[in-house]
């Protein structure tokens, strides 16, 4: 079980490779929001996004000889990082129409990438029997303690630098997939700043969490594709994520794709950041206003995003 | 003079208002320069730029009832946001034809905004009477003591930064307009880092301390405009900056426009951060090859630039 040791654990193991990462602010984003708004820049993180946090935590406590993964983008290029960094082999599992970039960034990191066909083969079923061929470990994306663990060590620093900003009492907003990054936060927050509300943020037409917590049934979202979100449109929150949510939680907040282009043009103009738009929708909720008193708090969880993307979120009007 | 002590009052000054801003690399962009890059990421600098070190320096320091400068974008800002934080008026003095969005900035941020004609005004005699008429302090871009030792806390931390990451040995390349930013650093690693060199890095065409460093006589550039990088085509070295330049600085390298504009998209792609075209020259710079040895240390110093200018080096090819 993932706990508050765990996530200490973790953030021992992570200490001098993970970085820290900053809390930004911009006084025309508070104007904006019409509260404080204090960004917790996880695009900065290697690799781009939170998920090295995870995917280091899981190889430093397994030790394995080898790791598999599955995933279409963050997840197996922070796999392929770590992995190399501890001079292990990476086999990663990656559909064969995912971006072609971050297959070639998944190879470049020195990740031995398997295409499988999204529509006749199973990841998991492929992963598991990787794993077993070789004697690697499976690293999962989501729903794993070592992975949530690892992702909770975002948590403990949002305490730790939300408390230097003065900020004691605030909702924590988190995009929200399968639900690694916001349980793990919530866990870190639970115990270190219990004055604070995690909740999670999804895009219209994938906020399966959203509806979990309003009605306290686990409902899949209807599409699994076809989205401009693909770093978070995972069907359900996991086995061990959910209960997690579901206990610490506050309600769930849902954004449409033209409130996420504009912030993610907002980060460009206001933080410096490049945002992707699944690791934009925690800001687009804050800059459409929620939240509430005085302070909230943004994860812009990742920023592996095309050229072209970006170019089509500057050109929306400000 | 500014030297040592007075960059260690500085950072004392500055502590808990600006940012330690974080060094930040990536193996993608390691395999192309072909050595270690350690970017210092000052476009995250409140204000978006650097400058706000030296502004609110001088601002704490002098304790003046007022403040007057002249600037047609990222010390107008950084001026305005230190002034409106210590609670006393600043007066801005920019030219007509800076970028609207600038100047709608400077005010948004409490600056009274004075605007004269850069053909037939002279900004410097604007600024002396507006500063008498008023008994207001001004503070100059770069040729001013408490100025200097501001921009020199960014040094401070690329010592400490750099020596966390194990570099002790490197070429520091630096964005040079005036020299405030680069003489400052180069007395802090003079103090804290002995191994490191400093190398001022300007654009083609308005390279004065290059030319000046190579030769031992400064001479202005011709152009005095007309270039993509507004922030460092200042026409000369200062009377204060020069003198610390000519003894701590290794030879100036110089860039071109397609050189920036390629590494501006590599900062997009690969660092998730968002440059200026001033500010991505010394990264430029590096990307092309230069430095010596294992590491090599990059100052990112703004990103304050319009969408436009974004989309034209996304544009670029990689």
């Amino acid at each position: 079980m993932t706990d508050i040791a765990a996530i200490e654990a973790a953030a021992t193991r992570l200490q001098g490779h993970a970085r820290v990462t900053p809390m930004l602010s911009s006084p025309f984003l508070d104007a904006l929001a019409g509260r404080r708004v204090l960004v917790k820049a996880e695009c900065l993180q290697h690799s781009g996004a939170f998920k090295y946090r995870g995917a280091r935590n899981a190889l430093a406590a397994l030790d394995p000889p080898g790791v598999v993964a599955f995933s279409s983008g963050n997840h197996a290029q922070a796999v392929a990082l770590a992995a190399r960094e501890r001079g292990v082999p990476a086999v990663i599992v990656m559909p064969a129409d995912a971006p072609a970039i971050k297959i070639a960034n998944t190879r470049a990191l020195g990740g031995q990438v398997v295409l499988y066909d999204r529509a006749r083969e199973d990841r998991d079923a492929i992963g598991a029997r990787l794993a077993s061929e070789h004697g690697y470990a499976l690293v999962k994306p989501f729903d794993m303690a070592e992975v949530i663990a690892g992702q909770g060590t975002a948590g403990l620093e949002i305490a730790a630098q939300a408390s230097a900003e003065g900020v004691s009492q605030a909702d924590v907003l988190v995009p929200c997939g399968g639900g690694g990054l916001t349980s793990g936060i919530a866990l870190a927050l639970e115990a270190r700043a219990p004055g604070m509300r995690v909740r999670p943020v999804e895009p219209e037409g994938f906020d399966d969490v959203a509806r979990a917590l309003a009605s306290g049934q686990v409902v899949p979202n209807d599409r699994l594709s076809g989205s401009i979100f693909d770093a978070i449109i995972t069907p359900q929150p996991g086995n061990l994520t959910w209960p997690i949510l579901q206990r610490l939680c506050g309600p769930g907040l849902v954004v449409d794709e033209a409130q996420v282009l504009h912030a993610m043009a907002l980060a460009h103009d206001r933080l410096k950041l490049v945002l992707e738009p699944g690791g934009a929708v925690a800001l687009a909720a804050a800059l459409a206003g929620a939240g509430e008193g005085d302070a909230v708090i943004v994860v812009a969880s990742g920023g592996n995003v095309d050229r072209a993307m970006t170019g089509r979120a500057l050109a929306t009007k400000t």
